[in-house]
This record gives structure tokens, sequence and C-alpha cells, in this order.
């Protein structure tokens, strides 16, 4: 979902860019209106993500996923070791993909607790030689999120993809921060990776260029032709997410939201459950039960009857979720809301 | 340079796509309407390109680029080798950068002389467990292009960036066909990658799931979200296309365009002068210079005035190169030539 704002500019500008006689999407990526535009992403990035000096913010394509295996890949030389938190569905696919490019672990995994909550920082086992310890902040398929970021002796590296510029963060603790855009930012296309710039001497050089940080970063992600169409998107995103208050305004959004949505689970008496332990719930991605789990399909096409489609957990877990990306208005939370109540009542 | 119909389409729809109240690049890559869209791309790709039934077409974010990396990596398991033909200065590229992957060679090197021209087959030499020949079809920069495949003993694997779809090419002897899509067929953000489905067992498996050809394939290229916009475009550009005729017609078209300012350069009595040899010039990227360098700027910054930018040639070659990629109507180049004779009558 994107602002309907955003929407309305790219199509107004789209066939003539701004008197240019050609498309955006048309130009080069060397011509002065793209490179405007795309100073304009990474500054943006830069002031409302609070990025310190001492890191690169850099745009690559492939998504998250590629970034699973470019991570352990660029970081993991010399034998060290990376550590991961299995929090769900991503955080395992992060794991498994990093196990091809270097010696990976383990450092806590929520799978024989059903992936309820998120560790504490007293629950994970760093091993000697770990270069980082790897999270997922956000797991749209469980439903369970960071709050307090782990406080390890290693540096951290999050895959932000699901809760990327929804709250600010601590840089300190951080070498690596990367994520898809396409929840919150922009359309899919790209990942937004903020590196640690002390860190890129150390990082593997002996790779084609596409797979290495330092060319992207030194570069300023124009080693090649870049993906420019999202990247002009995020710029407008970005823009409408300072106008509505930066990221403390996100966050305030998100705790409204998804807060609106789980006081409806808890004072259902039971109607509706939640299986995330109350500390670690999403305020991205609500997912949820019906204790009566028949009746779980009409209530997903009930909504999607009413205006409100993709409530439908996802295949592999089954039940309901509501994702509430940076764009979702409160009104069609509220929306949602009404309609979990009229539900409940009518099935009682 | 994208058809102005394919623009104004992507406009008109762009806020509510076919009546379902949002934006395609909104829409989950799961939706049938973006499911529709991406089967219809690879469909006019097999169907225009003459793609065989053995092979598989895929979409793969990172651009050419990424595949000088992962073609390699793919490819060169067990000792095998990799032999690159080296036209130019981007043969010169995935040269590099298969090297960090593999045991790769240059079967030939134009660099001597001066990458004017591209081999005949008797010059390249193939060593023994050569798993491929690497061709790029066309050379951007030096403006050379193989008008005749390579004849060689193992499979050819082709980077067709620049030249891509402007032709049709005999499929059996190739094993991988790539480009990136933003010089004839799609806004920057995806590689098109066309590869003989055998092989894939053969690839290599023990990589993070992006890297791997055979999880692209098997996947319809949707084992993570794909880059929803290029791909949406590329559909109506292909039908665009289809329209005009197929690729028979795109070659034509880019014969005659090309023709006609190479016949202004071989008839201008040595005031416009091509460095490449006859039977290698490029039909997408017509580079020449003219004799008297110190015109060049004159030639370059006259013709942006009559709306005709983007004819300086690479900074890494300097003179002059007009490119006529398969959007350019022939008209545009019809001025390009008046604009050429006038500037020569002018200078005399």
């Amino acid at each position: 979902m994107l602002p309907l704002a955003v929407l309305e500019e790219v199509q107004a500008e789209f066939v003539d860019y701004r008197g240019h006689g050609m498309s955006i999407v048309e130009m080069s990526h060397r011509s002065a209106s793209y490179g405007s535009v795309h100073r304009g992403a990474v500054d943006l990035v830069r002031e409302l993500f609070h990025v310190p000096e001492g890191f690169d913010v850099v745009f690559i394509q492939g998504g998250a996923t590629m970034q699973f295996g470019m991570l352990a890949m660029n970081l993991l030389t010399d034998g060290l070791k990376g550590a991961y938190v299995d929090t769900g569905a991503w955080a395992s696919k992060a794991l498994d993909d990093g196990s091809h490019h270097g010696d990976v672990y383990a450092a806590w995994s929520g799978r024989d607790l059903g992936y309820a909550r998120v560790p504490d920082s007293g629950e994970l086992t760093i091993r000697e030689n770990t270069r980082y310890l790897h999270i997922t902040s956000n797991e749209t398929i469980g439903g369970v999120q960071f709050t307090n970021w782990p406080d390890v002796p290693v540096p951290l590296v999050a895959d932000m993809s699901s809760d990327l510029m929804s709250r600010p963060i601590p840089w300190d603790r951080f070498d690596v921060v990367y994520g898809g855009v396409q929840k919150n930012l922009a359309p899919a296309g790209v990942a937004l990776v903020v590196i640690r710039r002390s860190i890129l001497e150390h990082t593997r050089h002996d790779l084609a260029a596409y797979f290495r940080y330092d060319v992207h970063a030194t570069s300023d992600s124009m080693h090649n032709t870049p993906p420019v169409f999202p990247i002009y998107v995020m710029e407008k995103v970005l823009r409408w997410i300072r106008d509505q208050g930066g990221l403390p305004a996100m966050k305030e959004a998100a705790e409204i939201r998804s807060g609106l949505i789980y006081q409806i689970i808890d004072e259902s008496g039971g109607f509706y459950v939640s299986p995330v332990e109350s500390a670690s719930r999403s305020k991205m991605n609500v997912v949820f039960r019906i204790a009566d789990h028949a009746l779980e399909p009409h209530f997903v096409a009930e909504a999607a009857a009413n205006g409100m489609p993709g409530l439908k957990g996802h295949r592999s877990v089954g039940g309901c979720r509501a994702s509430v990306y940076n764009a979702m208005p409160q009104a069609g939370v509220e929306a949602l809301c009404e309609f979990m109540a009229d539900f409940q009542h009518n099935a009682g």
C-alpha cells in the first residue's frame, strides 16, 4: 500500500517528467534529473532514519532475499561465524541461505515454542568468533516483533523488511540494517541497505562486483543501472513520511493502529485469540485466530466483501492476519475493528 | 526510450488498475491481476523470441551485471572452464566478474585492435573442459555487434542486454541468453534470462536461493517478490513489439535506422569516420568520430540544441554515438541524418 498522494503525483508526471519531454524511467541514470531524485532518496533516508555519518545508505536489487546470501558472503570471512535468532519463517530463510556462504548457527530458536515470542538477550547463545547477531526485526507470518533490541557483545545485523522506517533505531549497536522496500517505502524491486562504513575494508572483495557491499557503497549505488522507478517512488514516500512527522509519527501511528486491533482481540472474551505473547506482538502484522476455527473462512470472506481484503493468514500458519503498514490510515483500522466486533456479535 | 503508447497506458491505469481500486504496484505478487501480467510477459517473450519448449524464461533482479557473477557461479562446477570473447567494455566486465566464481579465460581479445571488430569463429581458442563460450552480442560503447554467431563445439552464452529482442536467434546453439531489459524492453530493474532447462540439474545448488538459476526457474521467478513494475511495463512493450510485426520487424527497422546513419558516415568523404569494421558494425549503437575531433563538442551541443540529446560518445572512448534502440522511430533517425549532413555542410 502506498500513499494515494504519492500515486497521484507519479501518475501526473509519468509521461512527461517535469517538462523534460520524457518519462523519468526513460532517463539515463547519469542524468541530472535522476541524479537529483537518487540523492534525494539517500538524503531523506539519512535524515528521517537518523543514519549517522559513519554509515553508507545503498540501494541493491534483489530484495531482502538476495541480502540473505550477500550478507554472509561479505561478512563471514576468515572463519568468523554468523549467529541468527530464529524467530520464524523469514529468520529461518536468512539462516538457511547464509549457511551456503559462511559458518552460521542459531543463537536461539523459537521453533519449539511455535514462534510465539522473541527471546530476551539472556537466552541468546553467542559462540566465540561470532561476527554478528542477525535478527529479523518483524516476522510477517508469525506476527512477532522485537521491541527491545538484543543486548549482546557482537554487532547486530537486522532484516527490517517488514518494519523498515516504522521507528527509530539505536545505530551504535548495528553494523548492517537491510530490508526490501515493498512493505513501507516503495514498489518492489530494491533493498535499502545501511552499512557501517568502517566494515567495508574487511568485507570480501574477491567477488563479482554486484555481490560486493564496498562496490555498491563507493559507487553511490550506481555501479550499474539502478532500479530507477522504485527509488523514484521511494523518494516521494519518504517526503510523505517527513510530512507526517517522520519516524516518531510512524511509530506512534503503528502503535495506535495495532493497539486498536489487539484491544478487540483481548477484550473479545476468548472469541479472538492472539497466538503471540504480549511483549512480542508485531505492530505491523496483527496475527490472530478465531477460537472456533471453522468461523475463519467466513470472517475472511465477509471482510473482503466489506472492502477489507487480505485478512487471511499465511497458508503456512492459517488463521487471520491484519497487515497495517506505514501507509495504512487509522480509519481503515477503525473500520476493521468495527467489523470484528460486529462479526463476533453476529456469531454469538 | 519506451513507446509513447506504452507510457500513456501506464499513466492512465496507474492509480486505479482496471477498476481494482489500487495500483498494480500495490498488489500482492500472488494476486490474480499481477499473476496474469507476469504470465503474459513470459508468454510474449516465448512467442516473440521463439523460445523453444526446452528453455525457461525467468526474470531476475540485478541487471546483466548481477548475471556476470551468477553465470560463472552456477555453471562453472567441477573444474569446468568459461571461455569469453573480449569484444569491449561489457565483455571485459563479464570476464572479470566471472573470474571470482570460476576458471575463466579469454578465447579471443579485440583489445589490441582497439575493439574495432568481432572475431571470426576460426580465431577463437577453445580449451579443453570448456563449459561455455560467453559473448556480448552488442557492445554499447565500442559499437561492435555479432551478426554471425560463433560456430564452436561448446554451448554459447550471450549477454544481449543492448540488442535484446531486436532479432531472432538460433536457440539450438545457446544454453543461456540474458540481458538487462532497460535498452529495448522495460524500465531498469530486472534481467531477462532464458535458460536451457536440461542444464538446471547440473548448475550449483549449494548457494543462497537468490543466486540459484534452478530456484528462479522452478518458482516461475516468484521465489521472492518480483520487481512488479518493470515486468508490468515489459508486458506492454512486448505487445507493442508484436503489434509492430515482432522480431523480424524489429530487425528490419534496426537495419534501416543504423544503415541510414552509416550511409551518411560512409558518404561523407572522410568528414565522419566509423572506427568499426564494416561487418561488425552495431545496429543499435552507431559509434563515429568527426575526423577533425575539435568539432565534436560543437556537434554534440548543436544536436542537443536541435532536440537530439545524448550524442556524446562514452567518456572512455570519446567521439560520438547514436543509440537507436527498438523504440526509436525512423523519423528521429532521419532528422539526425539531416542534421549530420547540414553540420558537415556548414563546417565545410
